[in-house]
C-alpha cells in the first residue's frame, strides 16, 4: 500500500524515490531516532523522538505533561522523518558532492493509545532500541504509565528517498585533464556500538548480558 | 549570546538543558545532517539537509526549483534541529531506559544569500562535510550556481539538550533483589567511516587523498 499523494510525491531527484513498502519498513526498522513536527507559537518544530514500527504504524512516546505531545494527540497534522546517513559522496565537482542517505517521511495525524495496547507499544519501542531487554528489566508501574503518553502514527501517506551509488559526475569532469585526475568515490559511514560501560552503581560481578553483546548496527 | 525565549525554554527534563553557546557550536559542528521544518499543504514537514555553521549562522542549500526552499527564502518561520546519538542507556527499568543524545534546535527565519557570500557559504558547507575537498574539486559553474539556493539561518533563538551519564534508576530498583541484579550501563554509539570506495570511473592509479584518509567522526 504505497500511498503517494500530491503531498508526498517527490519532485526533487525523483529517480531516488522509492514507493516500495518493504524499502520503507527497512528504513524505519533500521533507525533509532525520528524527527516529529508540531506547531508551537506559529513555528513548526522538529523534535527528536525514539520510535518503533509495529506493523502499519509508527509508535513514539513522550510525557503526558508535554504540551507538544498533547497537541499531537489532539490530531494536529504531523510529519515523522527518519534519516539514515550511509556515506559521503566525493564527486569531482562540488555540485555533485553529496551524501548517501535513506530518508522516510510519513504524514498524518497521531492518536494516543492506552491500556494493553499501550503496554505492547512500550514493549515494542524498548525492544526496538534494546532488543532482549524488556523481559529482564522492570516494566512500567502505574505511576510511570500515567506519566507516559504513547502515540501511534499510521503508515498511510509517505515518501521515501534512497541515495546510493557512485558520484554522478558530469562526463566532462570525468575526462577533464585536471578534475578527471582527482580521486572520486564514496566514503561509507555507519553507526557502531562501542564497548558497554557499566553503571557506577552496578556490581562488578554482574556481567554484560548476551543480548547486549549481540547488539549490532 | 544565549537567547532563551518562551519558545525555546526547555520544560521537559530541564536539567539536561544547556545555554552555553560553545556547547551549541560543538553540536552544530559535529553534525552532518539537520532537519529543517517548512509548512506544506497545512502539514509541517521535517526535511533532512546538509548544513554547516559559519560564525553566528547556519547555512544550508537546496534547489532553486524547490517550492519548499522558496517558501523558506520568503521568510516562513522555521526550526532547524541537529540531533546526535551518543549511546543507549540501559537502565533497570524500561521507564529510565533511554539514549545519550545531543540535540540543538534553532528557531527563526532563513534568508537567501547570493554572490561571493553564497560562494563562501558553499565552500563552508563542502568543507564541513568533506574537509580539504573544496580546493581540489571543481567549484560550481554559473549553471550550477543558478540551480542552487543557499539559505542562512541566524543563530539567535535556540535551545540545546544534552543527555549523558549513567542510567538514572530509582534507588529502589538499584537495591531490588531482582532488578538490582541485572546489568545496567551505557552502550556508546558512534558514527564511523569505512574504507573509501573508488568510483567505477576513477582510474586505479589515482590514490585516495591524504585529506580523505584523515576524515574521522
Amino acid at each position: 500500500m504505497s500511498e503517494t499523494t500530491e503531498r508526498t510525491r517527490i519532485r526533487r531527484l525523483p529517480e531516488k524515490a522509492s514507493t516500495d513498502r518493504d524499502d520503507l519498513d527497512r528504513v524505519l526498522d533500521a533507525g533509532l531516532v525520528a524527527h516529529v513536527t508540531v506547531m508551537n507559537h506559529d513555528v513548526p518544530l522538529a523534535i527528536p523522538v525514539a520510535y518503533a514500527r509495529r506493523g502499519d504504524e509508527v509508535l513514539f512516546h513522550g510525557s503526558t505533561g508535554s504540551r507538544l505531545f498533547r497537541t499531537l494527540s489532539e490530531g494536529a497534522p504531523t510529519c515523522l522523518t527518519v534519516t539514515l546517513l550511509d556515506g559521503l559522496v566525493v564527486a569531482r565537482s562540488a555540485f555533485e558532492s553529496s551524501m548517501h542517505y535513506r530518508s522516510a517521511m510519513l504524514l498524518g495525524t497521531a492518536s494516543r493509545i492506552s491500556g494493553d495496547d499501550e503496554l505492547d507499544a512500550l514493549r515494542t519501542i524498548t525492544e526496538h532500541l534494546l532488543p532482549g531487554r524488556w523481559q529482564e528489566c522492570r516494566q512500567p508501574n502505574p505511576k510511570e504509565r500515567a506519566a507516559t503518553m504513547t502515540l501511534s502514527l499510521p503508515i498511510e501517506e509517505w515518501s521515501l528517498k534512497l541515495s546510493d551509488g557512485d558520484p554522478d559526475d558530469e562526463p566532462a569532469d570525468v575526462t577533464d585533464e585536471t578534475y578527471g585526475r582527482i580521486w572520486a568515490g564514496v566514503v561509507p559511514l555507519r553507526e557502531e556500538f562501542g564497548a558497554p560501560r557499566r553503571s557506577a552503581d552496578c556490581p562488578d560481578d554482574i556481567s554484560v548480558p548476551e543480548y547486549v553483546r549481540a547488539w549490532r548496527r
